[in-house]
């Protein structure tokens, strides 16, 4: 008998039918002798619909407010599902972020959890009663609703299942796991059983969809397990734990890719102290974030800087950066959109040297030009031109045999 | 300058566009010097939308959890309009019915509410800012949400009116005011200046519906003012208060109809001590509210019993009350669904004889048969052929002097 915090989405609880269905598996569960305790999120698109009408009346919706509106999507499912099971003879009870609480600070649209007593929680599990609590809500020490931003419900399920010490927690979704890559442009990719904290982490920022980040970082803090898997299936998914050493056998773990940077370049800069501030610092004042920089140094005392850029901020960023390169004297300015990052990502790097030449070895094998490169302990990213990232990933993915059973 | 507590109703709010407007009227009065705090009802047509999503996951419900449902169409409003108004230049702050906290018991989807703290509510008030509460909503003692039924945004209003020690409290609906009757069925029909709380409450109660009954009792208990009118203009409405002594000089203010309800008549019933009870406790075991009842004896021990319940329940009552005939050894139960109850109501009626007879010998002149008679201090029914309503009330509003200006 264990104690399983289950946290189903926006697609699993996306209309009346299989909100039914859910409440089916959770009973099902609890019948097989668990202690479940369920967090939703809101309805498949609700929390869209509900921004649209924040905007409809205030360009910038109040944050204090937003948050108001917004918890009421996850207010509707959890009040449903409550009913459902209770409708087929099992009893449960609906917890809103304050009447847990879910005690936050008070960063409106963004807020961090900062303790959840289970009392509550325990009491109604003690009972019998499944608790189903609202996801991505919380509650400030001043009673105000405060949200835990996009894909907060993750975060809300990893919290409540390290409060309550519980065995596991299932996080449902519309895969049935974590994949070796994108299954939807490389067919040959396969679900990964287990996989270390550190690389799901490393594959979410790299734009792998399943997880929300914070959710994992969490779960790493606290060794808590997820178990990613699918809502329409009862096939186990992907077990994201803490690393061990039989992963460390696998060198790569997972391809990813990410179309969502572009390129930015000062060409023959002034290559004089300080010059990497002067270009820098306006644009992380816009609230902009750079991820590679790379500096290539010409002849004289000149040198190029190349950087990327959310493709959101790209118009943005250039127009910073081509007023500063006026400033120091740089030559000209170019930026490119037309660019993809893909990676590979594995423990195993940490105690195998090569690996990042075999990647660029399999990209130049296919005739991919490599135009920036960044490394950390368990990952190797290139940008290359948006129009190989398929061809790119599928070669990545065979190259290093992801393609074979483990 | 006055503190004046405004609630709008569904309609008000129904979109986007109508909330706006709404934010511009209050941000109109409080530039003119009043304070104001507004209370909000749902979206039109949201609580019944979400009634409908309830009643496909239970049959009958769960009422903790049909009020945690529920209770999301105020949030969304008052959020929404805290927004409009800030995006106007001024300061608004929602408050849900568990930040106030508006205190209620634990009456599930019918709660009474018990306190409201006005600290917040005050504080907000000093700062300028302008309080937006959720109407129909409280919260009980453990934290659980409630709300107030049907129409309770009307009694959230007067209440917070009366804990604040509001000058006024002002209900904008879709209508301008009370009238002296339906102006549908009647053109000539006059808007109320002024009204009594028992005049409003015996038109609440016979079928009139402006104002939510408890509201009305909660006023009157308080002699908190009630301004009855449009969110579509800014002509005054109807003033309902404290009854004074100009008001007795008008004999009937107000003529009322009701098509919901259905006849009964139990014939030839043994005419023995207990047989009334004998009758009325199963239909009452049913939930179902008995509203006049008459007895007419026949020669013997035989008597009739007839009496009337709403049309809703017509269907049930018959068939316990045809069971209930066999075991009291009854000859026959008869039932008539095409009726309707007309009546008339005036404080004036309390210190002036022949008001009653006044009624009988109109309806008479219109060859409109009465079938059943009520009478209270302040009004009388009669149960007519349904056919006859308009005729009826065109007759009394004619004959009672209300087509003429006060």
């Amino acid at each position: 008998m264990a104690l399983v915090v289950q946290k189903y989405g926006g697609t699993s609880v996306a209309n009346c039918r299989r909100i039914k269905r859910v409440a089916q598996k959770v009973i099902a569960r609890k019948e097989e002798g668990d202690d479940v305790v369920v967090v939703l999120s809101a309805m498949a698109g609700q929390t869209n619909y509900l921004l649209g009408l924040a905007m409809e009346m205030q360009a910038q919706p109040d944050k204090r407010e937003l948050d108001v509106l917004l918890s009421t999507g996850e207010q509707v499912t959890i009040s449903l599902f409550s009913m459902a099971v209770k409708s087929l003879g099992h009893d449960a009870r609906s917890f809103l972020g304050y009447q847990i609480p879910v005690e936050t600070d008070d960063s409106h649209s963004k807020a961090r959890i900062q303790n959840i007593p289970t009392d509550k929680l325990a009491e109604a599990i003690d009972k019998g009663i499944i608790p189903v609590v609202a996801g991505f809500q919380g509650v400030t020490t001043d009673g105000d609703i405060t949200t835990l931003g996009r894909g907060g419900s993750d975060t809300t399920a990893v919290a409540v299942a390290v409060a309550l010490g519980a065995d596991v927690c299932e996080i449902y979704t519309d895969v049935d796991g974590v994949y070796t890559t994108d299954p939807n442009i490389c067919p040959s990719a396969r679900k990964i059983e287990r996989i270390s904290y550190e690389e799901m982490l490393e594959m979410a920022s790299l734009g792998a969809k399943v997880l929300e980040i914070r959710s994992v970082e969490f779960a790493m803090r606290y060794g808590m397990p997820i178990h990613v898997r699918s809502s329409f299936t009862s096939a186990p998914g992907t077990m994201v734990v803490k690393e061990d050493e039989s992963m460390e056998d696998v060198l790569v773990s997972s391809v990813t890719y990410s179309r969502d940077e572009a390129r930015i370049t000062v060409k023959k800069v002034p290559d004089r102290p300080g010059i990497a501030a002067m270009i820098f610092n306006p644009i992380s004042e816009a609230n902009i974030i750079v991820d590679m920089i790379i500096q290539n140094t010409r002849a004289g005392d000149l040198t190029d800087m190349t950087f990327t850029v959310p493709k959101a901020d790209f118009d943005q960023a250039m127009s910073i950066v081509e007023k500063t390169a006026q400033d120091i004297g740089a030559e000209s300015v170019a930026g490119d959109k037309n660019i993809a990052k893909v990676s590979i990502v594995g423990v195993g790097m940490r105690n195998h040297a090569g690996i990042a030449s075999k990647m660029f070895d399999i990209l130049a094998k296919h005739n991919v030009n490599i135009l920036m490169i960044s490394t950390s302990e368990i990952k190797v990213s290139c940008i290359i031109d948006e129009k190989y990232t398929e061809l790119a990933v599928r070669a990545l993915h065979e190259g290093f045999g992801l393609d074979k059973k483990e």
